[in-house]
């Protein structure tokens, strides 16, 4: 994959954690900004409010205002955001089942490492 | 996935561009640093050596100093890796199958906003 290669160009987006908890966030179904910002504990409204906008124009989600008072915004995966959901289940999947050989080898890089 | 939750700070690091596309490259055999520069193509020295470095702590990767002159330093995926890999696989191949419609998506959302 060099940097010439077109797919880099979504790879650099897709692979990125707020993308992919976003997503994951998404994959049960519309949701609100608020509710988002709660499902994703962590994520900063600016850096939401960017995922968002870059997943929106990426045509990942899309963005429903309703005309009611106030007015109410939803977000919600497109067809392509549902097909990106399962690699991302995957990844999801793999942090969840290795996080602690992860930290275990984290804490012995870091034992070796100390004076 | 919850800010406390142990498995989100291993997704923090898999879930990242330069992550998947060293992991992809090294999934063909043991490299060396200037091999992955030119096989991980735009990353720069600086990033591919923290990269390496955070790839190593996390036990994803193994680093062999071999006691020649000049000295032969080769990465390597650990089992762990391996495992990594096929996640990380499946994202580049949905990067590869649909960053026709990612990019269909920009322009078009670009030509809406366009004044």
């Amino acid at each position: 994959m060099t940097a010439t290669c077109p797919s880099r160009t979504s790879l650099a987006r897709i692979a990125n954690k707020w993308t992919a908890m976003v997503v994951i966030a998404l994959s049960t179904g519309p949701m609100r900004f608020r509710d988002l910002r709660t499902g994703v504990d962590g994520i900063s409204a600016k850096v939401l409010t960017e995922t968002l906008r870059d997943l929106e124009r990426d045509g990942i989600v899309t963005r429903h205002v309703y005309a009611e008072v106030p007015p109410r915004v939803e977000y919600e995966l497109t067809a392509l955001g549902r097909t990106l959901y399962v690699p991302l289940q995957a990844l999801g999947h793999w942090a969840e089942e290795h996080f602690t050989e992860v930290l275990a080898a984290r804490e012995s890089y870091d034992a070796r490492r100390r004076p």
